[in-house]
């Protein structure tokens, strides 16, 4: 099943999406809802954000190949994690599917993408087992970790580097009944494969980091984790189009434009 | 005046707070609200974590003898931040006055805390001048940044060290009157001042963290930026109860367990 989170005049709600039509509801997948007679066609509206997290987790490092990259940009010796540390990211950063990521003006040029696999959660956990773990999650969405390489290396955290403001695409839509088996994922720049990965092929596992995370920290309906990126990211330019898919669960694309260009 | 969020039976409401005379509100002070004919006393009611935010801000180092402080725990010469980058904590962390903070199991024995004065937001901001950022701040309240040590040190991020489950006080209320030229923190530790500060003596302040972050962010009602600590603090153990009292706002009071002991 697909949930979408959408805008039609004035207002925002949830509604399920079958083909191209709408089912609108009252309410929302994560504290309940009522279906409503209305239909609606996905033409006719707004995609907004799947959801609003109330902790929005980041895991950073978790494909190997992506570690490997990483460590030759700061000429340093690559070291894959020992341990599930999970990150964050923020809420002001976030953006919806087709909405225009806008790169501040005083930005360097090294803007790179990051296409991730989404988890969302459904239930509360707090001291789940590896294997309790799937049964807390609600489905899985798709999110454009994007970067500002200059600011990343000079600042003391990620603020600006990863939080500015349209940084965060997230979309289009939850799918509950995603199979990470056999998906992979697919970036494409301007409509040419620019990487792609196998997206199960994580260090560590969605079951793992919430398991782990849940020794520690309750994780509430509607947090989301971000799982990590294969590989490495060309400069970003103005006018550029990112497109992520997973396959099972879609295409998340955005336009990337230079403040003032 | 003072806004507390406050539970009451199994509804959690907002309400202004008059000496210990509570005025319930329908709404929230950052959304609109309407003033309800009841009255209820503060003994009757509890208190809830004044607000959750949309992303929970924290500037960290924001104190020189407490950066002084931090360096000759790691062994290192001190070094001032020369510009506010802001970090992140998360919303799960987040604990109530009087609420008890529960070390875990497995945590090591540095337990510390770190009282700080909280800027509640109350308008949208984005792009301000620091002349601009106070007419968007609500109010102030007051919040214990507790770490552990170990995993501080140990761990790619702050998850544990910092965003365990109620690691986060913050409270009591919100006052939108407070003047910060006079004000001092005062932190306690079973009765017995630990440290005290001029809360104003931040290396970056209220107005400059706001104008800037909101140059690249969107700062949103309800947002909470946590302005640092001065000083260190003493290992916190089992049954150990921590005050913080910043003058004119308030006293922030959480008991120490440690789990399993």
């Amino acid at each position: 099943m697909k949930w979408i989170r959408y805008s039609s005049g004035e207002t925002t709600s949830y509604g399920i999406l079958t083909g191209s039509t709408v089912q609108p509801v009252v309410g929302d997948p994560f504290h309940g809802y009522d279906v409503t007679a209305n239909q609606l066609q996905l033409k006719d509206v707004k995609l907004e954000v799947p959801v609003i997290p109330r902790t929005f987790y980041a895991a950073g490092m978790n494909y190997a190949q992506h570690v490997k990259e990483v460590a030759e940009r700061h000429g340093i010796e690559p070291v894959l994690p020992v341990k599930a540390d999970i990150g964050y990211r923020a809420n002001n950063a976030l953006l919806a599917h087709d909405e225009d990521v806008i790169i501040p003006a005083d930005a360097g040029e090294r803007i790179h993408y990051e296409g991730e696999l989404v988890v969302v959660l459904g239930r509360k956990a707090k001291n789940v087992t590896e294997e309790q773990a799937l049964a807390c999650v609600f489905g899985y969405t798709i999110g454009n970790d994007v970067s500002e390489r200059d600011w990343q290396k000079l600042d003391r955290t990620f603020w600006r580097s990863k939080n500015t403001d349209t940084f965060k695409p997230m979309g289009p839509w939850i799918e509950t009944e995603f199979d990470i088996s056999n998906a992979r994922t697919e970036i494409r720049l301007n409509g040419q494969v620019s990487y792609s990965f196998d997206t199960a092929a994580m260090i560590f596992g969605v079951a793992h980091f919430i398991s782990r995370m849940s020794q520690y920290l309750t994780l509430y309906p509607g947090d989301v984790i971000w799982m990590g990126t294969d590989g490495s990211s060309p400069n970003i330019r103005h006018g550029d189009v990112v497109e992520v898919e997973i396959s099972g669960l879609g295409t998340l694309r955005n336009r990337f434009l230079r403040a003032g260009a």
